[in-house]
C-alpha cells in the first residue's frame, strides 16, 4: 500500500486540474476556491487505500475518489450558509465571500459534477457507484436535517444522536472505501462489509471528535478546545453527562447549554467538570473502543489475505490515535 | 397519443406518493408541498409523450418523467430563494414557509430523489439517462448564474441572452423529449434530433413568453402583463428595442429600466410605446416562428412514420398558440 500522504499528492493534481470550465466564473471560481483550501482529503484518500488493497490499480479509483470529494466539498459549503460559518479552514467560507446565491447555486453545480465525475466507468460499474453515491448524499441531507432539528430539541436521545452522527458523517466514509472495493471489483460481500467497516470507523471517529473538542490537547486540536460546550452543542458527552449525573447536577448542566457568556471560560471548565464527575468522559471512550471493534470485526467477513486486511486495521488505528 | 391531460392525471397519481419517507419531516415536508402545488407538468407530460410515440408504453417512462419533474422543482425551490420570490402558483414559496436552510437542503435532496428514480432502469439506459440529466442539470445551474450575472450588466447582447435562456429553460424541455425516446430504445440519431426538436421549441417557447409577458391578454396570461417591464428585466424585447431604437429613444429605454415607481402604469406604457416603434415587438415574433420552423426541422431526422411526427408537430403548434 502506498503511504496515505502519497495518494493525497496524487489526488491534489487532480483536483487542481478538476473543473477546468471557466464560464460562466461567478459559478465556478467558487468551486475552485473551496477545493484550494486543502483540508485532509481523508475521504477520497480512502477510496484510493481501498481500490489499491481490493487489488486494483489505485488510478483507476481516481474519479470516485474525486467525486467524493466534490460531495464532501458541495456539502461544506451549503452547511456553512446553514451554520453562518464565516470561516472555513481558515479561509472565509464561500457565501462570505462572494454571497448566499453563489454559495446555492455552486454548491448545486458541484453536486452534479460528482456524479459527471463516475461517467469515466463502464455502465454497470457507474449505475454501482451512482446508487451507492445517491442513497449516501441522501442520509448525508437527512444528518444534516437532524443536526439542525436538535438545536432546538431538549429531549434528544442518544441513540438519535447517533444516528445523526451516522447519516452526517460515517455513511461518507463507509462510502468512500465501498467505492474502492466496487472500483476494484470486491465480491458484493466484501464491498458490504468495507463498507460497514468504514460506516463504524466513522462512528467512532466522530465520537472521538466530541471527545477531543472538550479533552483534547489545545496545542493539537485543530480547532479551538471547548467549542461544542460553548457553542451548546448537545454532543454525546453532552447528552452521556444527562444520562448519568444526578438531577441536581443535570439542571445545573441543562442551565448552563441555555446561555452564551461572552467570556465562556467559567462555563467551560464547569461543564467539563460536569463531564468527568458524571462519567461521560469515560463512557465516550468506552463508546469510541466500542465502535472501533465492530469495525474490526466486519473484517472478518471480508475475502483478503491477512496481510491486506491488516492495512485497513493499521488505518483504523492512525485514524483512532490521531490528536487532531 | 393519448391526450396530455390524460398523461398529467397519470402523473399525478405517481407524484402523489412519490416521496413516502415521513422523517425527517422537516426534510421532506417541503418536498411533498412543493409537488402538491400542482403547475402544467409539461416536461413530464413530453417524457410520457415522447416514449408513447417512440413505441414504447407511456408507463415505462414514469420514472424518468417523474426525475424531470422533481429536478424542475429543485430548480424551483433554489431559484425563488435567490429571486427572494415570496410566492410560487400563488402559495408560499418553501423558503418563506419554512426558512432559508429548509429551502436549501430540501433542494438537495430533491435534485438526489431525481437521480435514483433512474435506478428502476437497467444499467445502460440508467446510464444513459444519468449522463442526459447531468449534462442538463448543469447547464440549467449556468443558465441561472447567467440570468443573475446579467441584472447587473448593462452591456448584455442578443446571443448572450439568447444561450442563457437556452441554458436555463429549453435543454430541459429538450432532455424531457429525448429521455421519453431513450426509453422507447430509439436510436442515437432519433434521440438526438427530439432533443433539439424539445431544445428549440424551448427557446421559441420562453421568447413566446417574453412577448406575452408585454403584449399578452391580461385575462388570459397566467403572470401579471407587464411584470419584466416593471422588474427591469433586460429580454429579448429590451435588448431587440435598444438595438432597433434611434439613439434618443435607447437613452429613454435604459432611463425607464434603471427606475422602479411606486405606481408603474405610465412606464410600463412608455416602454410598451418603444417596443412597438422600435419595431421589437415585430422582431420578437419572427424569432418565435424561426425557431418554431428550425424546430420542425428537425423532425426530418427522425425514423418515424409521418403520422407519429404529425404528433410532435401538434404538440408545437399546441405550445406556441396557448396564450398562458
Amino acid at each position: 500500500m502506498e503511504s496515505l500522504n502519497t495518494y493525497r499528492t496524487q489526488l491534489e493534481t487532480y483536483l487542481d486540474k478538476q473543473v477546468e470550465k471557466e464560464e460562466p466564473q461567478q459559478l465556478y471560481d467558487p468551486i475552485r476556491y473551496i477545493l484550494s483550501l486543502g483540508g485532509k482529503r481523508l475521504r477520497p484518500t480512502l477510496t484510493l487505500m481501498a481500490a489499491e488493497i481490493f487489488g486494483s490499480k489505485s488510478q483507476k479509483a481516481i474519479p470516485a475518489a474525486l467525486a467524493v470529494e466534490l460531495f464532501h466539498n458541495f456539502s461544506l459549503i451549503h452547511d456553512d450558509i446553514m451554520d453562518e460559518a464565516p470561516l472555513r479552514r481558515g479561509k472565509e467560507t464561500v457565501h462570505q465571500k462572494w454571497d448566499l446565491n453563489t454559495g446555492i447555486l455552486s454548491g448545486d453545480a458541484m453536486l452534479i459534477l460528482a456524479y459527471q465525475l463516475f461517467e469515466q466507468y463502464e455502465p454497470a460499474l457507474f449505475r454501482d457507484l451512482a446508487v451507492l453515491f445517491s442513497q449516501t448524499a441522501i442520509e448525508v441531507c437527512e444528518g444534516q436535517q437532524y443536526d439542525m432539528d436538535f438545536e432546538t430539541r431538549d429531549d434528544v436521545s442518544i441513540p438519535e444522536y447517533l444516528r445523526m452522527i451516522e447519516f452526517k458523517t460515517a455513511v461518507l466514509v463507509g462510502a468512500s472505501l465501498k467505492m474502492g472495493a466496487l472500483v476494484a471489483g470486491a465480491t458484493e460481500e466484501s464491498a458490504n462489509s468495507i463498507y460497514h467497516f468504514g460506516r463504524l470507523l466513522g462512528l467512532a471517529f466522530q465520537l472521538q471528535d466530541d471527545y477531543l473538542d472538550a479533552f483534547g490537547d489545545p496545542e493539537k486540536f485543530g480547532k479551538q478546545v471547548g467549542g461544542d460546550i460553548i457553542s451548546n452543542k448537545k454532543t454525546y458527552l453532552y447528552l452521556k453527562a444527562l444520562e448519568l449525573s444526578a438531577p441536581a447536577d443535570g439542571e445545573s448542566l441543562r442551565q448552563l447549554y441555555s446561555v452564551q457568556p461572552a467570556d465562556p471560560s467559567e462555563k467551560v471548565d464547569t461543564v467539563m467538570d460536569l463531564f468527568v464527575q458524571s462519567g461521560a468522559d469515560k463512557a465516550i471512550q468506552k463508546a469510541v473502543e466500542y465502535f472501533t471493534i465492530k469495525a474490526n470485526e466486519e473484517l472478518d467477513n471480508i475475502d483478503l489475505s491477512d496481510q491486506a486486511k491488516q492495512q485497513f486495521r493499521d488505518f483504523g488505528l492512525w485514524l483512532m490515535n490521531r490528536s487532531t
